[in-house]
């Protein structure tokens, strides 16, 4: 690293990237760094692991998103990695940092959304820690078992079927509409305020005998491109079998956007993508829009050009300009 | 909570006391909050986590402490709660928040500290989260593995020996050090910059049959108390067998301080404090500084009254005015 070069210079994943191979990993670790979650093989159990951080400011507002909201969110986001390896979560820990004049009852409402959103797959939150800081930061840990095979991002092939699960685009077209001072439509503005990943849809796809999977949490495009590279294979998408809703779609009309930079942009809904061997009949719920291919890259057929406001929103970087 | 009320006036302990027992506990959870750790029974493997935020301005200011040091009190701080339960550490992850302008060399430093104190006990750094916050606010979540027997807090019985391993009060001495202008001595400075809590003793405390056990990071009267309070027991302390450097009495003098305030009332050092039953020898490095009696609370004997300062400093509340 140049000496005096900044963060926002960097970037995250300019950071990250130089940054995590330089971590060395002991004999348990079966997975560093760099995919959605980490693998750690306790010799009769495989713990899957991973971390988020919600700061206010940059992945919510206070005025936007009740406590119960972002604590639910902060949960979602962990639950879609470790979905997205083919494991189920057991336990979560939450880090919290708030100002001492935040409404204690806001805090209460964080720990209930937490409790529910983890409910919904049967873990619990076991422990955490509260301190004080000058903005609301909520980092959360998941820490999830392996009851099946592993799946990484890593494994796709030439000649497999890519898959989605779950919505794409709410989130981002929620976040424009409160962008631009509306409140509704409340579907919109609930997506971004809270996520539904498909959760089971992960351990479930893993049994099946998915190659590779992840959760959309940059874009799909840009998440799509992550599985390109650590598997060595190019990806296809097929543009007109990529789900979208007649909701978005009127949206976009109505705020001048194209509708593609949300579906193929927008990063916080946490569907899950997978790829599944040519011979897999599409589980229930999954929706082919692409295949495998030798190369390397994510190529959208018959565009001839990536829609405006698309490139800078897919791979969201937190610190760039 | 009454409404309105603000997080200053509930404070840490006051919100987490009120808040905890709510949280909801699944089968799987052995152990949940409220110990130095929670352990999930994932059958034939017994996880144990805990999480810990470390603030700018709270827990370590970037003028006092590089971002090496950082990173490995961050690690330090997480690998003693995980040693206090008698578990060894398998793998770290680490959330953090920076801003935009930060020298991208201060975090590669900071995950080289990570690295190296993780290193010290065989774990690994196994993935993280990088997020745009406007101070730096680090928070590690440790996994571990339980060999031998759990040690909570709650085990202690009457007759049972209570015994100190690792240092007491220089870690708050070095802050008071700093926080007067001065920059040495260095062993008391680096003492407040990253603890060298002992590690090992954790687990061979627990295979060796303590009943009950802490790492000391709120202070040691304070870490008494908690494990008064979940015992059921009082425990009467022998100030003259708590061991006090001669370093930190002459800097005690030299400031004008009562040197007990570091000692009995100094958190940040990370050492171990456990119940033995009384037929047990004391191991290696451990001292032996008072005995579990029936009946609640902590009781310093031959104290008439609590020294100036020592209030305040044992139970340390990042909220509290």
């Amino acid at each position: 690293m140049t000496a005096g070069e900044r963060l926002r210079d960097v970037g995250e994943f300019g950071f990250l990237s130089r940054m995590l191979p330089t971590l060395p990993q002991g004999t348990e670790v079966a997975l560093g760094p760099g995919d959605d979650a980490a693998v750690v093989d306790l010799g009769r159990t495989r713990v899957v692991a991973c971390t988020d951080v919600l700061v206010e400011g940059s992945h919510f507002r206070r005025d936007w998103s009740g406590g119960r909201e972002v604590g639910r969110k902060a949960v979602a986001v962990n639950l879609a990695d470790i979905a997205a390896m083919g494991a189920r979560t057991v336990a979560l820990l939450a880090g919290v940092a708030a100002p001492g004049d935040l409404d204690a009852s806001w805090l209460d409402a964080l720990a209930q959304g937490m409790v529910e959103e983890s409910a919904g797959v049967g873990a619990s939150v076991v422990g955490g820690d509260l301190v004080a800081g000058d903005q609301v930061a909520v980092t959360v840990t998941a820490i999830g078992v392996l009851d099946g095979p592993l799946v990484t991002r890593a494994g796709a092939r030439p000649g497999d079927t890519v898959a989605v699960c779950g919505r794409l685009g709410f989130a981002a077209a929620g976040l424009a509409v409160l962008q631009r001072g509306f409140r509704s439509p409340r579907a919109l503005v609930d997506a971004h305020r809270c996520p539904h990943p498909p959760y089971a849809a992960g351990p479930a796809a893993a049994a099946l005998g998915a190659r590779a999977m992840i959760d959309v949490s940059d874009g799909l495009l840009a998440d799509l491109g992550h599985v390109s590279d650590q598997s060595g294979v190019g990806v296809r998408v097929d543009p007109d079998r990529v789900p979208v809703s007649d909701q978005l779609e009127q949206m976009a009309r109505g705020l001048g956007v194209d509708v593609r930079t949300w579906v193929f942009g927008g990063g916080e809904d946490h569907a899950l993508v997978a790829c599944f061997p040519p011979e897999q009949t599409m589980p229930e719920n999954w929706t082919a829009i692409g295949t495998v291919v030798e190369g390397t890259g994510v190529d959208v057929a018959g565009w001839d050009s990536i829609p405006e406001g698309l490139t800078a929103s897919a791979g969201f970087d937190h610190f760039a300009r």
